[in-house]
């Protein structure tokens, strides 16, 4: 939110990126989760920092909500790989002028965790800091994992509206409160169960969740295992809430949903071959899944938009430092 | 090191443990690692912070003796259960001012950590905060896992010299280095490799780590699961490094043994049935374990020196907020 640039989280991840699957570490450092082997037991391990002024501000959410979105965050990377989650710990940082109260909201919003993601959590450390922060790390056990890494030629789908989370970020930034868009920042709900029907079928080729921006998180998605792919989405298609035109100029809410991100819907590709049985049980089963776009062999990303073809460079939010 | 009284750690500890063991968490919150269940495999789990200013401080270690010591802060709590390390986890708080070249020490360490300890660091998150601290969370696999909880009239055991780590790091506040204490400080070694044998041959009814302090951690382990437990340690045969006495007076130094922490040497309690065998067997394999008491039924800590027995209070470092 407030931070300057020196370089940014993709350099540092790259850095943090030398260790390569092995027999006991399946897939590398760089996807949503980790995926482990253990005798022959598959789990996902992921981890996610919440810290004040950086991911939260006081002011826009209480503790509770804010330890309750640092479980849900967490989840939603293990989400993304079709992992049924279990556990979680957390480092709790806290700071000197917090009440015995005020880090019991802590515990409440971990259980109200607890309680609707069906989780766990196991153990935890506190220490003193000067900045109030949530660190947690999610596990959970895995049958078939989705990486990302798209194929071409692939439909492009999301599990729901997309820059709601951000469109709701700004209303509290401007001090206004639509419930529905300002939920969706407070409160993302994982899409841990349609990732485990997804994954369980056999439809899917990839998988991320949206956190830093539809545009740079599609990039991550296809381009992941192959630096020539690229994609097309149509903006007519992206679902969006209807309440966004209420608050924001197109130009606005063109920003918020490609690179507004926060939103923690799926994103993924089905598998060619797997596309009509794909199809059918979404409609039969009712799915909430939108198709958006194709890739293709461009190496870049695309919008289309009121009959042009826009090239989306390094987009969507990336941590700077 | 530098906070104000508010409320303590074991006040915090006391809320969040109301998760209880179940049929897939087996020991409930407030042990040294979470032990879980997933499918028939056992895990064991901990999570450990080092934050700037509370755990470390970077004038008193380089950035890659912090990062390495983060690793073993956690390895040692795994230690503490009986557990096999394989992986861990990073949630890295960077502040602004920090250059790549700081960045990459950080992965420096953990590269030292994964060879020593033979554990891979298999994923992390980077953030931007005002505090640089660096959370990590150790996952290992536990055949026969050691709890805490003593029984009674069982003998008392350490790993290793205690006190020296506190005293390391008074030299270092001193501005003057003795290179055996200021390193056991800078770079605990985790007592993995004894820890593994001592649970496998199932001697030990009960196991810690020393984090805060012989005699905080001497009640933890004692106290776990019988409040009426207590102990009796003999101050001669606690281990020290006899580089302690150049630096210190009598008295202070029976401040860092007992109250110091920071040691990382195991703290474990035999089997009444397992006594002969044990002594036995760490003689043969030439295991470096010492004697320093007995457990009793008094519910109080008690230290025997110069022929008097000396009550402890709740003393030892305990985080205060």
């Amino acid at each position: 939110m407030s931070n300057e640039p020196s370089f940014n989280e993709i350099d540092i991840l790259k850095l943090f990126r030398s260790n390569k699957a092995n027999s006991s570490f399946l897939n590398g450092i760089g996807d949503d989760a980790a995926v482990i082997k253990i005798k022959n037991q598959k789990l996902a391990v992921s981890c996610d920092s919440q810290i004040n002024n950086v991911h939260f501000k006081l002011e826009f959410s209480t503790i509770r909500q804010i330890a309750f979105r640092a479980v849900s965050v967490a989840l939603s990377d293990l989400a993304a790989m079709g992992a049924n989650p279990l556990f979680f710990t957390n480092s709790l940082h806290i700071p000197k002028g917090f009440s015995k109260k005020e880090i019991s909201l802590v515990k409440k919003g971990f259980i109200k965790a607890e309680e609707e993601f069906n989780v766990q959590l196991i153990g935890g450390n506190v220490a003193s800091s000067k900045v109030f922060a949530i660190d947690v790390t999610v596990i959970g056990s895995l049958n078939n994992y989705i990486s990302r890494g798209s194929y071409k030629d692939e439909k492009i789908y999301v599990s729901g509206n997309i820059g709601s989370a951000n469109a709701g970020l700004n209303l509290l930034k401007m001090k206004k409160l639509d419930k529905e868009l300002v939920q969706k920042y407070r409160a993302p709900i994982p899409r841990v169960e349609l990732a485990k029907i997804l994954s369980s079928k056999g439809f899917l080729s990839s998988m991320i969740d949206i956190t830093d921006g539809l545009a740079i998180d599609l990039e991550r998605l296809v381009k992941f295992k192959r630096k020539s792919l690229g994609a097309q989405i149509i903006w007519s298609r992206i679902p969006k809430s209807l309440n966004l035109e209420k608050y924001f100029s197109k130009k606005k809410i063109f920003e918020m949903v490609l690179f507004g991100g926060d939103d923690y819907e799926l994103l993924f590709t089905v598998k060619k071959d797997k596309q009509r049985y794909f199809e059918n049980y979404v409609k039969n089963n009712n799915l909430n899944v939108f198709e958006i776009g194709t890739t293709n062999a461009t190496g870049d990303i695309f919008i289309y938009k009121n009959g042009k073809n826009i090239k989306i460079k390094n987009g969507g939010y990336v941590h700077k430092f």
